[in-house]
């Protein structure tokens, strides 16, 4: 099955209609693949509204001439322009065409941008309009879906062949696992690796966000992996934390305490629910075992196209979970100086109940 | 060594007093690593010119609680917030102590937060002043140009190895090409790919930016690699175009011409050169034969903390080469339909000739 873009562009000609607005110029180059395909560098695309005349012929892509062929086998159901100031080419040729207004992606393009803009169409009526794609991208569909899984499965495979083989033992180091890791999801199907793998042992395990260091793993550690495969565009997000020879009556404890405030997590996923009472829902329970305030981030997030995109899953996160959006839930507790568990994973959104997509067990293992 | 983030800031500080700025909001996440050592997600700096009061200690660095211990261990040098909206935060905080006038990074600042920032602080005097810390990056202190010739050896030594083990043979295809090379980088101690590997065999070869498919890989075809490896945030940027088992004599002449052409470019390489005139260099040994227009792209960029950052060097580059500028020399001849050659080396201007960091020969080799 192939990635269906023109039914991507319809859903956003009738957003920009429903809005009242009459063209929207994207910038952001995710949203470009995402409504195209394409895959370089520099590129503008130029989307009516479905209410314009000709709408769906009217939508133009622009590139310079280093993708002058990629644009041509990418997207060869859009008309293609070349220009190396690929924005501005747009903007010069509505303005030329009609004094209709023209939505821009606010949230991307920079202060300098739009000043060059301004000097160059001055008569152009330019309206901020932020996240309009992004909020499309929301809700995946089964061709995404098929991608993230092909991820997931990457990391997945990956991590069982890290433990079987031995990889995850005392006197090696963070940095040697997190190369491993990445080798192993390139070699299991990975394009690419959705950011830089996270391995904490020890101590650092109370770190949320810790960079592999040369720090060695030692007998009855905590080591915490964050680590992701990318497959066509598309990112798994996975955590997993794991004690090394001899797990301690704590360590039992909290990573007892984590797994369930997960599982209250991906139980609270469900269409319609407000992002901050599913973070609640996760939250309560380890606020209820007196431990709310070593919870230090957000529950979750939306995975895609990019690592991190909408929606967020905190405690001041506002709006509601979509059918079909992929998300993760990523719970953790972290005892400063001392070691810390988060277990994440990957899931999408549904009626029936959410679809797991990260299938490594969950359950307490001592490797 | 460690990195000597002091003198780089007490350079940025100058650089404000002698543009007559008070201060500058540094928002770019590159630029705060280059400057304090902080790898963080979220971060703002506030710079302020040498010749104000206390410039040194007034140096102030804001994160959100996520990076609490990180910003500690990472910048123990600097004072800390904290706070979720950090750019805000500090700019309310300037507001707070006197009128001047601050500066902020408007090249990556998105009309969005500007138009935050204007509501939160009316009074703020914010001026645009793009590119300031990347004209400080362009050249490289010697931490950093040790880096950049660790990534270059893992590189170097990734392809070694893949050739040895004759990684490179008719049968396989781009992907698994690409693959192997990424986890070989790995391997050798990259602490991840500067970008995604470009694998283009056969017709392939003559797109510039061809990303790796399931093309099987075929007797006589150009092979062209580009990739590199990134150790310590710095990325290494080499191309070798390989023939598989026998070449032709087109692919020699071709070969030898893009050869030439990169001699003459890394040759002209030096200290106050008009990047410009590095490019006419390189260029006109291939326009000389009758190719010039299927050179596409520049001849080169910089390197370091990006893949691609200050200098360009090209055709309508302006602006002269500085002694300690890491640049790539990446020529290249184009042939639609039937392959193409590039060769690209990541080197250090030097008054002495430049200095070569990629080690792996350039000399036609057919595997």
């Amino acid at each position: 099955m192939p990635a269906d873009h023109g039914s991507r562009r319809a859903a956003l000609r009738a957003a920009l209609a429903a809005r009242d607005l009459d063209a929207l110029l994207v910038t952001n180059l995710v949203n470009i693949r995402y409504l195209t395909g394409f895959t370089g560098s520099n590129a503008a695309l130029l989307v009516h509204a479905s209410d314009a005349v000709g709408a769906e012929e009217r939508t133009v892509i622009c590139t310079d001439g280093r993708y002058l062929t990629q644009v041509g086998e990418q997207v060869p159901d859009l008309r293609a322009e070349i220009a190396r100031a690929s924005a501005a080419h747009l903007i010069e040729s509505v303005g030329r065409r009609s004094p209709s207004s023209l939505a821009f992606e606010s949230h991307v393009v920079t202060v300098d941008e739009f000043a060059a803009w301004s000097v160059l169409a001055p008569d152009a009526r330019l309206e901020p309009v932020p996240g309009l794609v992004e909020e499309l991208r929301m809700v995946k569909d089964d061709f995404e879906v098929g991608l993230l899984r092909a991820a997931c499965t990457a990391a997945d495979s990956a991590l069982a062949e890290l433990i079987e083989r031995g990889g995850l033992r005392p006197g090696r180091t963070e940095k040697e696992v997190g190369r491993e890791l990445e080798a192993l999801m390139l070699a299991h199907g990975a394009d690419g690796i959705s950011f830089e793998t996270i391995v904490a042992a020890g101590a650092h395990s109370a770190i949320p966000h810790h960079r592999p260091t040369e720090a060695v793993l030692g007998s009855g550690d905590f080591v915490k992996l964050d680590f992701g495969a990318e497959v066509g565009g598309y990112h798994s997000d996975m955590t997993r934390t794991y004690v090394l020879e001899q797990a301690a009556e704590w360590q039992r404890d909290v990573y007892a305490l984590v797994a369930r405030s997960q599982e209250a997590g991906r139980d609270a996923l469900r269409p319609g629910a407000e992002v901050s009472a599913v973070d609640a829902a996760a939250r309560r329970v380890i606020e209820d075992a007196g431990y709310g305030e070593l919870f230090l981030h957000g529950l979750g997030h939306g995975v895609g196209l990019e690592i991190h995109e909408a929606p967020g899953i905190g405690k001041l996160g506002t709006g509601t979970l979509l059918d079909g959006a992929a998300v993760t839930v990523e719970p953790g507790v972290y005892f400063s100086g001392r070691g810390g568990v988060r277990i994440e994973d990957t899931l999408v959104v549904r009626e029936q109940g959410p679809e797991l997509l990260t299938l490594t067990t969950k359950d307490l293992t001592v490797v």
